[in-house]
């Protein structure tokens, strides 16, 4: 089985920093760990909640703490720093290679839309963003890893883009029409939700948009784990 | 201007983990970093000391640490873990946005090469591995970003393939003739150079390869940043 992860990250228009901050990570234990965080407002002082969050759970999971106790641990932590002043999003995706299963920690109202044998789910349950009380929880699923799976997660850009001009997405029909039409790859379904939401924006998005697509294949794989990185770069940025 | 970074990794035949261990990690002012740690020996024993490596510096990198700071405390820290008896090969490519420089920094006897305009350059200035005494520096090469460099580090698994068979690969010479073929994308070079590697040991690789691989573009950049990783997934692993 292969299991490919796919990341389209843009900035608000006219920013030259996003407040979205996005790691992978390999599990000490064997698998990675994508975490996303969306911190509160946008440019310089969303950057550093979103990093300060980010950062900390990637400590965590490299120390081998459980995806669920580094979100709460991010949580106290940003509550602490910032007096409960300051929320951010959190959300962590992980194959883990212990119990083989797809970890999916959510405290971020936008939903995780999970796709298995052309059926949608969301993952909805109310979730709240860390850092504004003591009591935070995350919202926690797991499932063991199958071939055939497609996940999407993004953060509140990709939902709020169109909302100047009245045309909002609707993010669950954008992707049913996207699997219907062929086998994208998860580039493929990262890149048409973000243009979809960039064109609502004329191109000019309102917020950082940042969107994962997860999927597996049954395909036997050639042993070699893949990565690549792709960064616009202007001199002077 | 377009940076793509490209990697590809395989295990040592019939050890289910690696002793390379790479992340890629946003840099708190802009840009990234990869860093790639081989620890001594393999198996188990290896991975622990290239994470333990690979996390020092990742988490010095996220405080705003400079790269070759950070290098020599992860070889002090190393010395003072395992008191001088294991080594570590380090390697750390970083696009930095404040100076708009490409930095490589090696404690790691391999060569990084460097292509511009048709012209390979060799960067292979002696260099030590990790861990091993108290005055360990790392060999700094640092140059302004521009359009068409293509740049390769690796770990020693790939210069040591084929050892078995006699056969080695001139890591220059493949890449110069890759080079020389088309225009590659950088996960076609390191895939090629990785598979050369793998055929010299009857795809049973003698030790863990890593490869990376990095081009600038002169092409227009949409302003997305874009990741991609791709995972072989066996349960039972």
């Amino acid at each position: 089985m292969n299991i490919q992860i796919a990341v389209s990250k843009t900035n608000k228009y006219a920013t030259s920093e996003s407040g979205d901050t996005l790691e992978v990570i390999e599990r000490p234990n064997g698998g990675v760990s994508v975490v996303l965080a969306d911190g509160q407002t946008s440019g310089r002082g969303a950057k550093a909640v979103s990093i300060l969050v980010v950062r900390k759970v990637i400590s965590l999971l490299a120390d081998g703490v459980r995806d669920g106790a580094a979100a709460r641990a991010a949580s106290d932590y940003l509550f602490t720093e910032r007096k409960g002043k300051v929320s951010a999003t959190l959300n962590i995706l992980s194959i883990d290679l212990v119990t083989n299963t797809l970890v999916i920690t959510r405290n971020n109202p936008a939903p995780v839309i999970l796709a298995r044998k052309g059926k949608l789910d969301c993952l909805a349950s109310e979730s709240t963003p860390l850092g504004t009380n003591r009591n935070i929880r995350p919202s926690i699923t797991e499932m063991p890893v199958e071939a055939g799976m497609t996940l999407v997660m993004y953060t509140d850009g990709l939902v709020h883009a169109g909302e100047r001009s009245g045309h909002q997405m609707d993010v669950c029909e954008t992707l049913q029409a996207l699997l219907e039409d062929e086998d994208p790859s998860p580039q493929a379904i990262a890149d048409s939700l973000l243009n979809t939401a960039m064109r609502l924006d004329d191109n000019r998005p309102s917020d950082d948009i940042s969107v994962v697509a997860l999927k597996t294949t049954a395909a036997e794989s050639d042993g070699v784990r893949r990565m690549t990185v792709s960064l616009p770069f202007s001199p002077g940025d």
